[in-house]
């Protein structure tokens, strides 16, 4: 099991709203929508939940009580969690240490998030990966490094997002759910070269929550299929030398999370990663171990990652197509692997899909892996 | 033990910065300081820590990790939690959850804050306690019905601030260090009447930090006093009935932390508190247990909650002499409360101190109460 320190653990429910720019909705709003979505796919009620954990970003150190209150005044323990893109995959780890402790035996892992209406932190406050560059600029000079070193092409990074747009015209939670093709990425507005509009992950609100159970409660209960938690491991960034022969943050986490699995990278049945830039998951095909580095690329025109190759990733149209609200973008990668290891993903379900890996790092260094199974 | 279901945790160093406006300093800078006076403390280095958790308020979602990477890039887990006011017991919570559930046999809480540059979250994501009102209104007015209920006085208040202010003189690290006179606190500028501005926590920056580890752990390193966590209780909100007659948050907070330390009000030798306004304290010797509602007034006339007294409160100075910059409270609470069951205290040292209660609230509804024993 996960961590041998811990009980095992289920997720027994999973609910998201559409992710997309809902001026009208505050955060709150989708959080409650995502948290009765969540009790609704369990079978519990509100009074259910035993503790809660929030994941957020530039919200404010009340986002978590002040949402849950609309649900009802029941006393449970809530913990706000916070660590940029990955605070969704935040909230559900610490809800996965507190069920797996044993000191509750139900809760509530909820992500929520506004960035339509300047929610956003202030830019004094956050220092975006590679200083103070925007982030889309840090992963153009990725994509440049990576063309330079090991031949990769724009278009190689172009047909990521025309995948990841395809796997989202299936998913009707995702906030663009039409394909684009490949001329249609490479003639988008440029935002920084080889990098176009379509490259990148959209600005967007929503909510997503996932109930998390014993595995022995929900044996009780009856779940059935049960999913549960493989594997949670969470690093921030190691120090590395200039060769760069050190692993990096994704490596070093992914063989703690397959370690704590019992699995490689190839046992994996579809994977879920931090797609806010389309070379991003080139660069995680070689990071999670499926090729040795520079050979990614090959993956892509192999077609080895989309729904119906051996090992798809962004099923359910990644942080390009699903979207990235970041609160809840953590959470939404459970939700979909909830939706798949069920077999209940509708047209973009991976045939037997029996275990999925989610793949989130954070602006600050942070990288959490969360491996489920049933 | 504090919970059935962990194992036994020690708080093994503690540090903190002076708290005070210090324009020149970054919430960074005393999040280091913190950190390496807690090491200090401790008798560890950096790489002996193997997983962080970092509170903070409106500090963005990268703070722990941009903070703890000036010390070192080991890699290990940092994870950012925000509850308001209790940012810092939140860490704390975290922190001894993962220690005690085995996942670590170290861990740091760190509570950084910075509050004189305009690093308080936005008004528009934050709803103080009681609707929109600022904090102070909303004390003012339980300060008011208090008078009218039980028939305290102002000068009851007043004597709340001039004890405090009195314990925080013997405190170098305090933001305040001078004592007060009654006369001083009644004819001070008037804030929401009758709290003048001696009646209020002042705003400040400042870090604070605690090392925990297995008692197992502890006790192979030798650790003398070995310091305890006897109790981590933490709630939300409680509905309750408009006659009043339910728990508060306190209450009900305060029964879950005296069960599980096996002890009660009384069996308590020093309580640490959020008194971000003197009324609160008064309020808190009610809920927290030491006598029958709307008698609190009484402790304070008598004496017995000075140092020296039968059970001291807030012998640090508290939020009113000591500060309170938001993340770092908590902390500064555990730090004191530390330095007392050490018998390290000088001249506020209450005479054979071994077990301490520390609580704090947070807007949004949250209660945090730790209870710490040699």
């Amino acid at each position: 099991m996960a961590n041998d320190r811990l009980r095992g653990v289920a997720v027994i429910g999973a609910g998201m709203t559409r992710f997309g720019q809902f001026p009208e909705k505050s955060a709150v709003d989708h959080g409650v929508e995502a948290t009765l979505a969540a009790l609704k796919d369990a079978g519990l009620e509100w009074r259910d939940i035993q503790a809660a954990f929030v994941g957020s970003m530039g919200l404010g150190g009340t986002i978590g009580p002040t949402t849950l209150a609309e649900i009802g005044l029941t006393g449970l323990p809530i913990m706000n969690v916070e660590n940029a893109s990955a605070s969704g995959s935040a909230a559900f780890r610490e809800a996965y240490i507190a069920v797996g402790a044993g000191l509750h035996d139900v809760a509530l892992a909820l992500g929520v998030g506004k960035m339509t209406v300047g929610q956003l932190p202030r830019p004094n406050t956050i220092r975006p990966v590679g200083d103070s560059l925007p982030p889309a600029a840090v992963f153009a000079m990725r994509a440049r490094r990576r063309m330079f070193e090991y031949g990769d092409t724009a278009d190689h990074y172009a047909k990521v997002s025309v995948k990841n747009h395809r796997h989202g015209a299936m998913n009707p939670f995702a906030q663009f759910q039409a394909p684009v093709t490949l001329e249609e990425v490479r003639g988008a507005r440029m935002i920084a070269d080889p990098l176009t509009v379509l490259h990148c992950t959209p600005r967007g609100d929503g909510g997503a929550a996932a109930v998390l159970c014993s595995v022995e409660a929900a044996r009780s209960l009856g779940v059935r299929p049960l999913i549960t938690v493989a594997a949670s491991a969470f690093r921030s960034e190691l120090h590395r030398s200039p060769s760069h022969d050190a692993p990096t943050l994704t490596e070093a986490t992914a063989r703690e999370a397959y370690q704590q699995a019992g699995a490689g990278p190839w046992d994996m049945d579809l994977v879920q990663i931090h797609d806010a830039f389309t070379v991003e998951e080139v660069d995680y095909y070689e990071e999670l171990g499926l090729c040795p580095r520079g050979e990614g690329a090959r993956l892509i025109d192999e077609g080895v990652t989309e729904i119906g190759g051996r090992l798809p990733f962004s099923t359910d149209g990644g942080l390009l197509a699903r979207g990235h609200p970041i609160g809840p973008t953590g959470l939404a990668q459970v939700w979909e692997t909830v939706q798949q290891l069920r077999g209940t993903a509708g047209p973009r379900q991976v045939e037997n899909a029996r275990i999925g890996l989610c793949q989130m790092i954070g602006a600050g260094g942070v990288c959490f892996i969360h491996i489920l199974k049933r």
